[in-house]
Parts: structure tokens; sequence; C-alpha cells
């Protein structure tokens, strides 16, 4: 188990690494069959003919996949908790048998001005393949705890905005 | 089956509305087992004294079953394609035995530069549930091919951005 992570030990530039994940084409097929049933998705070869020319995973199981490495690499006192996503972008096909990991990097935090006992920090991830290749990016906002018994330590301008 | 939709039967304004679907306990705890493992996703008991106060749906189940719902009510030609998603929140937990289903709405579309033979259109999808509330809310940029045979009929003017 990792320590739990409050606004105060979060810094801009800091990078946090998840573990790999390997997705296999059963994976990728039974995803799709529930969530997003298109050729590219379900079958080698219907998917030939189509944009993707071969299966692919859903960009939503893509994202899915990446929470999942969040859970794991970001270890934020009383969870993961996401309140929107910015410039969310699909890169590159993700292929049966790819493996995949997340890299998070910390771009600004704040302390709410309205719930002072909490903040609100911005993370850029990306998703990457096996070859060191990006294949989605986006940036989140969470919401962190301030760790009990220093929120009077903080002011909004400790946890600088760049 | 609805009829295919290409580049030049889109214009800014139109709506598409999805049917419905019904998000219980059992399927919020499922997709949390696999891709978003937290307390307030997994358990009832354990949700309680958490951020959400009740189990609530992870925002990436509540994502993949919008996708769900736009692969039938959005049936461009050559199926669903995203570039990019913009501006996406999470509104409002989704708790169970809630019925959502989702309005889009077209932006803009134009006709891509370096592959004129498709274009690029961006719509708004509000995730809803039963008593009218968005919970969920994004922009899209889609990949939307032309119709085979008009292609030099439309030119980037013809589907204007507002």
């Amino acid at each position: 188990m990792l320590e739990k992570l409050y606004l105060s030990d979060l810094e801009p530039g800091q990078l946090y690494k998840s573990r790999e994940y390997l997705v296999t084409a059963e994976e990728i097929k039974t995803f799709a069959q529930q969530f997003d049933p298109q050729p590219f998705h379900l079958d080698e070869e219907a998917a030939k003919s189509t944009f993707f020319q071969g299966l692919s995973a859903s960009g939503w199981h893509t994202g899915a996949i990446t929470m999942r490495l969040l859970v794991d690499s970001l270890p934020i006192a009383g969870g993961l908790i996401g309140a929107g996503l910015e410039d969310f972008r699909w890169l590159k096909p993700v292929r049966p048998n790819d493996t995949l990991w997340v890299e998070s990097e910390i771009l600004s935090c704040r302390v709410s001005q309205s719930k002072p006992h909490q903040g609100l920090v911005k993370l850029r991830h990306k998703t990457l393949n096996q070859l060191g290749e990006p294949i989605q990016s986006f940036i989140s906002t969470i919401v962190v705890p301030q760790k009990p018994g220093v929120q009077k330590a903080l002011s909004p301008e400790s946890c600088p905005t760049p």
C-alpha cells in the first residue's frame, strides 16, 4: 500500500507512473459488445475494411483502462474523484496485445475558495503503448482533501498555478 | 435500421435523442471491479462515508453507457469515430436504478482540408437521468465521410461553423 496523498503532498511538475496493462483481443471484443458494438471493435475480419484497418479497442475502453491504472498509481486520500476532463485526444489505435501504461504530471493545484478543506488539482495523463507511443492524452481536474490538521497552513498561493 | 448519415446530411442545430438505459447496482459494481475499484463504486455500505454519500457509477461507466446509446442514435456512415473530446463534465452522481438517455446537438461541421473525402463534425452530448437532470456533458469531434458522388458539391463554406 502506498501512503495516501493529500493536497499539501502535491506540487506542479510531480510525475506518477503506473504499472503496465496487457490488452487482449478477447477483452477488446467483450467491452465493445457491451458499450461500443461497432465492427472495428468486434471482429478482426470485419475490421479490415474500416477506418481502423484492423481490430482496435474502443476509445472508452482505453479511457476505462487508464482509470484502472490511475486508481493504483495516484493514491489520493478519499479516492480519485474527477470533476471534469479537458483536451481529450485519441492519438493512435490500441491493438490486441498492446501493453499500456500511464504517466501523470501535476500541472497546477489550488485550495477551493468555497470549500477550503479541499483543493482542485489539474493533471495531464498520457497513456502510452509498449513502444512508448502516446495513444491517448487528457487533462483532468480532481478533488483532493487537505491533510487533517494542516488546513490553516495552506493558502491559495502556497500551491501555485503555473 | 436507420438510414446512414453522411456529411451532407448534417447541419448545425440538428438534435438526436437516444433511447433509455437502466443502470442497475449490479452493473455499477461489475464495471467498477474491472475499471474503477473504489469504495463509492463497489459497495453500498462502504460508499455511505465517502464524498458521494452512497453508491454511484464510475464516471467512465457513465461515459461508456453514453457511447452505447450514441451508437444507436447517431448512425454515421462508416461508424461513430471520435477524434477527441472537450469540456467533459460530470455534473451529478449516477445512482442505482437511474435511467439515462442522451441528447446530441450538432454544433458545427466542416470538410477536412487534408482529406476532402471526409469532414469533422462537432457535437455537444448531454446525458440526462429520469428527472431530466443533466448528469454528464461533453463536446466531441467525430469523423464523417462524404456521400459517394457528392464530394465535389461540398465546399468548406457549405457546412458553416457557428
